[in-house]
């Protein structure tokens, strides 16, 4: 089959040998330009197609279509255009690959085995979707493997991380290149289907590339029309190329991506060489190429079954009665991969010993960057507590000084904010905005690729997942910080979650975290959403309640190198409590923040609730002679990690006073530290900050009403009374404060 | 100012007088030629913008800036374009109007007073951040008032609202509109700012509307090019106009969107009388126009001063020393606006004549759907219990049976998924696909609006959004089902939650609901979203164990006309019990699955982890002779709202006998209910469904031999022993699974 040309939609048609290559050395684009005798390429091509078949149908399952459909992708990526080395899956400078459509996993396998990955042996792949616990072949890409740089499978989250790895690049590049000595100037490759492209994750991701003009990124759209539901076009009619040239992006198409190597080489090549926009390659495959339903559903996820690989074995000129056959041939086309990529190791090495000699103090930087070492003294930037005002004041300002001061002297730190600057806080005087150097902005400031102060728009979600691929691009040396509105967390959730599989650490201000926020209303209000942060494994919400234990929220943060953090913060003052509040304590999960022999009860207060506590026990005392303990509990998933005796001594588990907490959120997980608890039980409301606690009953002096009740029923019936039936102390309002004037009752429990 | 044109960049110009307007009468056609001299549109337009300063003043806070550019656009759609009734916001043929730029909503109120609407008093106007309770001027816009369609705040879910207030429009109308007659034909307008064209779900709403050719919706882009990071390009580079014309929009331009409110009317008379696509039309504003600090971020959500306002007074001519003060000949401005509605209502009381008489049975169930009733006895569509299969089936099967059974036989159900109907089974054989009549889908079928299962595509996101926005069209008069893979509901979150706040009925489909899913490994495998749905207020989270209790959970979603909600199914196989489990059961929340007298434990199974609690039972009866109870707890939110008295029988908090709850989540907020849980406590893992339950201990043996040692604990201890510690059973193989070969732990808990 002859091949086809690239048809380029934007740019001149470049020649196969590239000057000025951006990302590639001379010598790798004269590699280029042996491209394969066709019957080779052809018959290789074969091979791959009937092995993803026969991988699928060993144990009568896996995602088959797309891979088949891939397979000339994977050959020009692999063979011809990235630059990687198989026996060093961590050197620093390698092409970052990211496949976006993660359920075509085996793609990315099967050309990892091929091209001499060490830990991909065919035993290994062979291994996909068997029962084996250690298996190097999950159902999608897991980012712990060798080779693999992201966890993918959920849709539009590979596409962000690509962002990240590829801003990651610029950035780095930005800090340290220096004339002749470029130690990081990777390309990102990114393959992505129709979903991507649907889900809005894909599409924030895509205006950002465009946005900051990633030249470094390359996005490889497998155009098979097919998803689940049937021809793409059954939920889809945009004009892909003019939304992805207005956002910014330079559009190539390959016709034949089926069988057209060359000319997909061509299109990747072009990529490698943009000058300022990254680049989309539409490439019009076939899912389940050569089977006998190709080009439906039906080979998407599902194995194809035997009558049908006989068929695809024969039409490919494979011998029916061999089954997970690799031919000698197959593996020789692809030998030269890892001598190449010691190659591009060694001419590496090279450079990072010019760089030593000639910019030692850099360089020293540098390598420790890529160690995953923080640079500077970070714990200079947590302010000591004498340092804290007495006057009390808004928690998400506290976090915002130590965040500017971290920002400031830390250089790992990227921080940036869902277009919410005036309201978290975290501008310093001196940021430096993360642009593209050409990038005029109508309000300025202007800034260029070493700016490390991000703004992402209002595209929460994109800020979370691209930014977990900026973590990922090597270990420590980025430490993204993130910014919103807590409530808008729940935009983010889907990648702040893969955050916590992937145990990337990233940092997430949220503030305005309550009904304090206000005149904002019940759809900035959350309720519910802490629920959710603190039971997702592998992560940390904290919630401190004054400046002391912002610093020990920062600190802990800092810390976990393998977990994200969630800050969570008030938007109104909250007082501070210089005598009772402590960044060890925030260590622990929680700590005795007012101790008090005999006590009658135990409140435990958290965040910005906790001034209801302290009221509370000053008001139970004054009025009714009882005396109270606090408890700050800051962080659920700190405290579990504590011993057994420590989490006793705290919470005094056996004692005969009951435990109350004091929190403006749903209950739920609460139960497990209080026997009672002072809640919310419905959505919030639009009342002015000052107003809207008394409002659902958090005052003083209805929670030590209610708490003074509470201590009196122990007593005269001993906490047998208590036992197996947590008590809601605050559930009368919602039956008082919905009954509205014209007689409708809006019940939003 | 001289008005300027309209550029129509698709388009050719109109006249002003429309033939064929598709969704006005002749009658308001004429009305718009009549275009007020602009003397008195300038001095309107200047009254209005004081008055907005004024308001935002008062209290001291608000957002002006929005609201005071938009104002020709206010006047444009209120006083010359939109068909509606203020002395009727009822009026089912009105045209709909939403506010997705929610924050800008004074801008809203303002015009709802200015017009007419009778709740919206000037008393009630000037209640906008004030301390009432029961002001109709919240921060953002609420479904629950007069003249709003929707709520909204959270940006994007505007705009995906308004794609499904078109949607159900068009639905409508070709359900039931005959020729002479038609009942449905209203319009819907949306305005917009930047952040609805970077949030995600603001672009798969957009892509929605271009595919389904939705000609009856406008989106009006309030285009000042400021955010609250500063101008709009420091985030954003897109050819705007570009890319909406990719997404299948027609594009119309207004140059002087402050001023000339003639050419702002001919767009929107264009936009009405499009002929195959939404209509986009892009309106250049200046963000607190006339104000000293008009164009910049500072105008955006901060009251402007004493000293701008007198500043904005004297530009715009009025008394600096009158404030929140509306001159007479600004309601005389709007006097038409009350009458022309009333006679609108009096044409199309003809039309409702004309059809009850001609088309008496299509009226008749025309007016039974716009009371909120379903057609058809629905209770007919669920199963009886002896009609189940006595095998194992996958609950997301028998679900599907019965959401088909309702699909085929109550025309309130528009039900779809997020593309994937092979595998939530929701697929009737009979089904019209939701498509603009035009559309040729490549795999077929082709559809029609009358059509009423949707293809989402992969958004889940906006698949919740818009269905909010169906829901809303007339309450009960369309009954949205979604669908989609359990995990995928974390995209959906913002949008579910919506429709929770704004007590609109949807009901989702959430499958593979966890590890049992099984290969597809830990990113689609949910540990701690139940934990949010289970918080959620005034939201339904229901996880049935069999086919029976399947019944149950549709039957309750169904019943509940204010609350969502999701009922969570397994992909695999489930046993079923006929002799225990019971559909009145799950309408309790939870209940007796097998009562034992004098029971040593009570298991609490849940949903798809039912069978371990009843092999455990078995296990321990007859190795260890002990008695076990078993509950079935489908639903957290329907057991709380039980009486006491029920709690306390079917938890028996009382007893000696440990209640063990067994799950495969995070155990958070389980704690109310139980002693000790069987849970998780770290992602999952790509294994197959066979192997995945056991891997994390899941046995009945292993689960047996947990509870046998926590039984006899409480023997010998008491179950005082285990007051305030919550026990988790199942924490030790967190260590053993995650050590890999290569000696590395993976922690992911």
């Amino acid at each position: 089959m002859a091949p086809s040309a690239v048809r380029e939609a934007d740019i001149a048609r470049l020649p196969l040998k590239t000057d000025g290559a951006k990302n590639g050395s001379t010598k790798h684009a004269e590699d280029v330009q042996m491209i394969e005798s066709q019957d080779k390429t052809q018959f290789v091509l074969g091979c791959y197609r009937v092995l993803i078949a026969d991988l699928c149908q060993q144990f009568n399952m896996g995602h088959p279509g797309s891979a088949m459909g891939m397979a000339a992708i994977g050959i020009a990526l692999w063979k011809y255009v990235m630059k990687y080395s198989p026996s060093n899956p961590d050197w620093i400078n390698r092409d970052r690959f990211v496949l976006s459509n993660g359920h075509a996993c085996l793609f990315q396998y099967s050309f990892l085995h091929l091209v001499g990955y060490q830990n991909m042996t065919f035993e290994q792949l062979t291994s996909y979707h068997s029962d084996r616990w250690d298996s190097y072949c999950p159902g999608h890409p897991e980012i712990e493997h060798p080779g693999i740089e992201v966890t993918t499978g959920p849709l539009g989250q590979g596409i962000a991380n690509a962002v990240g790895l590829a801003m990651a690049s610029k950035h780095l590049g930005a800090q340290y290149n220096q004339p002749g000595c470029e130690v990081i100037n990777n390309m990102t490759w990114v393959t992505i289907g129709d979903a991507c492209l649907q889900e809005g994750l894909g599409m924030e991701s895509i205006q950002l590339a465009g946005h900051w003009k990633l030249n470094n990124l390359c996005v490889i759209f497998d155009n098979n029309n097919i998803t689940c539901d049937g021809s793409a076009d059954i939920a889809m009619s945009d004009d892909t190329n003019a939304k992805m040239r207005a956002c910014g992006f330079d559009v190539l198409e390959v016709e034949d991506g089926n069988y057209d190597v060359e000319s997909i080489v061509r299109a990747l090549v072009a990529a490698r060489v943009s000058k300022d926009k990254p680049t989309f390659i539409n490439i019009k495959t076939t899912i389940g190429v050569s089977s006998k339903k190709q080009n439906t559903a039906g080979v998407h996820g599902a194995p194809l079954g035997k009558e049908d690989i006989e068929y695809i074995k024969k039409s490919n000129g494979m011998d029916v009665d061999k089954h997970l056959h690799v031919p000698q041939e197959v593996y020789d086309f692809f030998r030269e991969a890892v001598p190449r990529g010691q190659e591009l190791e060694k001419d590496y090495k090279q450079v990072l010993s010019k760089y030593t000699k000639e910019y030692s103090d850099l360089a020293k930087e540098f390598n420790q960057r890529m160690k995953g070492e923080l640079i500077g003294d970070w714990t200079k930037c947590i302010p000591l507590k004498d340092s804290f005002p007495s006057n009390p004041e808004p928690s998400r300002k506290s976090a915002g000084n130590v965040g500017v001061a971290l920002a400031e002297n830390i250089p790992n730190i990227m921080l940036g904010t869902a277009d919410l600057a005036p309201s978290v806080n975290l501008s310093s005087k001196t940021k430096v905005d993360f642009q593209s150097p050409s990038t005029q902005v109508s309000s300025g400031p202007n800034g260029n690729y070493s700016g490390r102060y991000i703004h992402w728009g209002i595209r929460e979600h994109a800020m979370a997942s691209v930014s977990n691929g900026l973590a990922a691009f090597q270990k420590g040396a980025i430490l993204p910080v993130t910014s919103s509105f807590f409530m808008f967390y729940i935009y983010a959730a889907p990648g702040v979650r893969m955050g916590a599989l992937q145990s990337l650490q990233v940092i997430h201000i949220a503030t305005h975290d309550s009904i304090g926020t206000g005149e904002d209303g019940p759809t900035h209000q959350p309720i519910e959403l802490a629920a959710l942060y603190r039971a997702m494994p592998n992560f940390l919400y904290i919630r401190p309640c004054d400046a002391e234990e912002v610093a020990g929220a920062w600190t802990a943060a800092i810390n976990a190198k393998e977990t994200p953090s969630m800050i969570s913060l008030a938007r109104q003052d909250v007082p501070q409590y210089p005598s009772h509040s402590s960044r060890a304590g925030v260590a622990k999960g929680a700590y005795v923040f007012v101790e008090e022999e005999g006590a009658d009860v135990t409140l435990i207060g958290v965040g910005a609730e906790m001034r209801f506590a302290v009221g509370a026990a000053k008001v139970l005392k004054e009025r009714h002679g009882l005396k109270t303990r606090i408890v700050s509990f800051p962080s659920q998933r700190l405290f579990e990690a504590q011993p057994l005796q420590y989490k006793r001594e705290v919470l005094q588990y056996r004692s005969s006073a009951p435990r109350v907490v004091i929190e403006a959120y749903a209950v739920n997980g609460w139960e497990r530290y209080a026997d009672a608890g002072y809640s919310m039980h419905s959505f919030g409301h639009s009342l002015p900050r000052n107003d809207i606690y008394a409002r659902f009953n958090f005052t003083e002096e209805k929670l030590a009403g209610k708490v003074k009740e509470l201590v009196e029923e122990v007593k005269r019936e001993g906490m047998e009374s208590l036992r197996g039936e947590f008590r809601d102390l605050n559930t009368e309002y919602v039956r008082d404060v919905f009954h509205s004037p014209q007689g409708v009752v809006h019940d939003k429990r």
